[in-house]
């Protein structure tokens, strides 16, 4: 039988492309009810002229974090970027639980999150209770958690793609090479020169080679995972399309395993998660065929070099890699079935 | 009370871009259990293969219409291109009710049916039985009818926007010129040259200019309100993208009307359709603000020639246009509510 | 035998798209050598630091006018938007001839300008020497002009269309509607929300209904020929690519004149002229097939409604509708053949 | 001086995108008249109506190759696709010279080419005679050629930024992993449903992983000049844009070179070499840059993993990738300037 209790739920950073893929699927969550919109910049504008798509729901206008009051709500989505957000969550009463999917508590040394992000955090002692969101993976940490900090949308892919596989030793923790291609809404709403259309529209060309923010994050994981730190090649691209994130990884075999082998550990590890589908043999994931739903296809591929095989993952950047992939985490929180509100089909084409 | 009876449905033609959304709205419906799929060419096939991001629905695999048993469903989807949809229907057993999305069913008159689609109707008399089904203005009829004949993409856009000013008296009949606008799957997954990839991208251009299929339907609609003939311009355009249809109406004002008028003829004429939305004064429709949707936008403006008004509609051609209108139909058909499985908001960016 | 005069130029605005286009053709040709390149906010950058393409080309660095030493330069390309074009030129030595792409100086009255552009014009008394660079229809004044202001894109695709048929009394004055849809690159490279590729991307929308700044110009040289003020409808559109734009014009026909007695009126009228390209009946002009090149293509289509017809032109908007056509003035100025430096053929796929 | 002697060229496979570029470059070859245009399902019909964009050209129409008298033909440019271009080549008179864009001639042993094609060689004595026509590795060669083999679009970008490296044993020929991103055009103008706008757009996936057809001419070259078998990963991906190929290339540094002797290297190799850009230190090769011309861009970067360096390579597939190397090589084979016909400037946006 369907719960019928509701959660009281604040978006920070509504005026974002994160925040609007929240609003987007909680507003059709049977048991949210969205009672704050936060924007700084937009306070006072109605959603539907921030957001037109949006202008549909019967949301409170926009507003700035001062004019809330907190005691009214239970859960908030931080939809803020990196840098900004730690500081808007230190100032939450304690009683409210946060999904955020900001950068500011995925990583566990506060030195390392300086070093990356150009800046001191500013509430270190709070990263101690923040329960990384790789929902898969982590569920019962995320269940008694009261901040969950939901992986970056890099990070999603390749983890969910390579986790099993350095668990099981199947692959080597050296050598590991991301070949990682985003659509251009992962670089967020702020106006910059390289994502107009006329810029990006027909045109491929890699970026921040040696030093995305994604990688700290990969690389706690994986040597978490693997027992020591582990370095790896990532290289992200940008790709003229919206929405939709596609990792290639390159992995060294361990020992005897073969691709078969890493298939069929992928496969056993996620038999129970609703959304990471390992896709049949002879099938490709393709970024299309993930767009709009919170569904993580991974397939694995024999390489020609014999010691290496290959581990193809995509999902939609804004619904797994983000929006979606929170709302998961609060199901989870929230003793929901983890795939309520996020029943979408992709939609292709 | 939300009602548990469960309706089982086949869908015709389900290899095709508007059998693939049907499948993926009705698969996420409360109360339909799709039993068969059907698509000649593709049949022994699972339908992961025929459409990837569909894999993860357990549903049967294709089949043709003579492995059906028919006496198991209680309604058809009809997703087959315009020609051969009729025979197809022709065949069902009376107790099962059709919606269709061809062009088979819409004209009433079979010579027209046969000028305009090159070939004799086989099942004229079925033409009388069936309702056409533009949801939001027959909604009584549709209510009732065994067959629905859901309007084509064009005219669902035209028409919400033009019926309820032609009805009103606000617009004239003469001299209504519609420039439309669609994205590529309008033009189906038959492989056709113009609509690869490098054909139509970063490119746009006019089609079927004075003889495109869809002026019939739009002129017998017009004409019914009318009550006399009426002859249009429609001009549409192939634009690069996948989804979308936008109709930009230029049609000229009757006695002392102003676009101010139209606005509020069509604000009222809507007041309780859930899915036709007038925007406000400042706000334009957009096709990638119904993305995905079953919303269908309309804004109306001021013309700088005096005796004219500008109206615009948006809808996303596969939902409104086509797969979402007809699962409307059904709502409407079975008595459920007219949203039920249709709630989803549109994906943007 | 080929001229060997070389002509120094200065490219104004040298930072932006139209900027851009102008020193990717005037570098190629012949008789042109560019000694500056000027872009205020730019100055002290090298050119492929802000246009990689053109990092091939050995050229000064950006700098500002100020740095100039005008006595070396015999033309100005003026690429800046308007408002801050007239300043720039009015500043500049009478010895030196100017293509300007920018609107400053295609309206020949100063107070239209202030109305339609938000301010005054500092340089009225140089509005009266400059030449509309429409080059096909303006061919002798332009050979003789100090200043030509050349076109706006969308006026560039209509009033080849048109003047012709107007000019011959085949088209009544009252009555066009235009609906004009553009690439992104029309709305330039300054940064904007709504030109961002994830808003822009996979959708369609009209803009500045009823108020686009090339209203005026259109209208001004539509009542040049006419002989008395016209009114016209123009609605643009903004399209999912880079360059292009395509306008759909609807005109009544005058007295018996028929869509076939429109097309020979337009072939007859561009037989001598190399870039307008009047396209076989059944074929219909595209966008993608003038890409990067200097032609235009037009259509002349029956329409349904008997008084009738439809003229379609397709240009590319960096190209033709500016630093193309501000090529060839400069080829009619300098006494060169009309086509030197734009023989480039369209770039399709 | 320019030299005036004029070379009748024919294009076979006159139809394809190969072909359509070829035309469009060699048209506006000053040294080169074109005399026949070859496509055996399109003879009879002008060019024209097979490619609108390249309507303004005074050619004859496509005939079939039986049509042709040969003894009139200088040099043909083949564009047919792989498999039927080696039947149609070895028909022609010797005193023909052939530069073929197929993959018919371009590996020299007739077993591997049965492998990975499909097919036995009808002419296994041409390959002797073939050169392999990378132009800035093979020029002495290719002078004197009669058959010119054009390299793939991907060995073109894969071999430009590699080949100098493990020539100068900067790299280590193991472990090469290659992840290459094509736009739609390089799967050429064949109706197949991948290649469709609403498949393709936006969307990004991998294909013919561990398979594809350009892998043993990669490891052909590399090998010869490695002095022993190479074995390669190439994982190409397929991009939602018409042209343009980004090759990001993961290699293991030999010895104790450095990202910044890699650089060096490649900028020494190619110091005469007008087509071949090593991008500054802090550029990005991207496609978009490179679009429409004959330049490939190249750059090195410092990788994580300290014993790797990346290598990025950026061409459009159908120029420098295809019909640009065509005519290069031809300028060579002739005797004229490299750079003939080729001196277009990329087209962006």
């Amino acid at each position: 039988m369907a719960s019928t209790k509701t959660i009281k739920a604040a978006v920070l950073g509504a005026s974002g492309y994160t925040g609007a893929d929240m609003i987007r699927l909680a507003a059709r969550h049977p048991n949210i009810e969205i009672v704050a919109l936060i924007a700084k910049g937009h306070a006072g504008q109605p959603l539907a002229q921030v957001f037109p798509h949006l202008g549909s729901l019967e949301l409170p206008a926009l507003v700035t974090s001062d004019q809330i009051d907190w005691s009214k709500v239970d859960v908030v989505f931080g939809g803020l970027p990196h840098g900004t957000s730690h500081a808007e969550i230190a100032k939450l009463p304690q009683s409210i639980r946060v999904v955020d999917m900001s950068a500011d508590f995925r990583l566990r040394d506060p030195k390392t999150y300086a070093e990356w992000y150009g800046g001191e955090h500013s509430a270190p002692e709070l990263i101690k209770d923040a329960v990384y969101g790789l929902t898969e993976h982590y569920r019962n940490k995320i269940k008694a958690a009261r901040i969950v900090a939901c992986p970056g949308c890099y990070p999603t892919a390749v983890l969910l793609a390579l986790l099993p596989l350095l668990k099981a030793k199947l692959i080597e923790a050296e050598d590991i090479i991301i070949d990682a291609k985003s659509g251009v809404s992962g670089a967020g709403r702020t106006l910059k020169q390289n994502i107009l259309f006329s810029e990006a529209g027909e045109g491929l060309s890699p970026y921040g080679i040696g030093n995305h923010r994604h990688v700290p994050e990969i690389e706690q994981e994986l040597g978490a995972v693997a027992g020591s730190a582990v370095t790896i090649n990532f290289t992200p691209h940008l790709a003229p399309m919206s929405r939709g994130e596609l990792c290639t990884c390159y992995v060294r075999l361990a020992g005897k395993a073969s691709a078969a082998a890493l298939r069929e550990a992928l496969a056993a590890s996620y038999e129970t998660s609703p959304f990471v589908h390992i896709v049949e043999e002879g099938t490709i994931p393709a970024t299309q065929h993930v767009r709009g739903s919170n569904y993580c296809h991974i397939g694995v591929f024999k390489d020609r070099l014999e010691s290496r095989a290959i581990v193809v993952s995509a999902i939609d950047n804004l619904v797994k890699g983000s929006a979606g992939q929170a709302l998961q985490n609060f199901n989870v929180m929230y003793g929901f079935e983890e795939t309520l509100g996020l029943e979408q089909l992709p939609l292709f084409p």
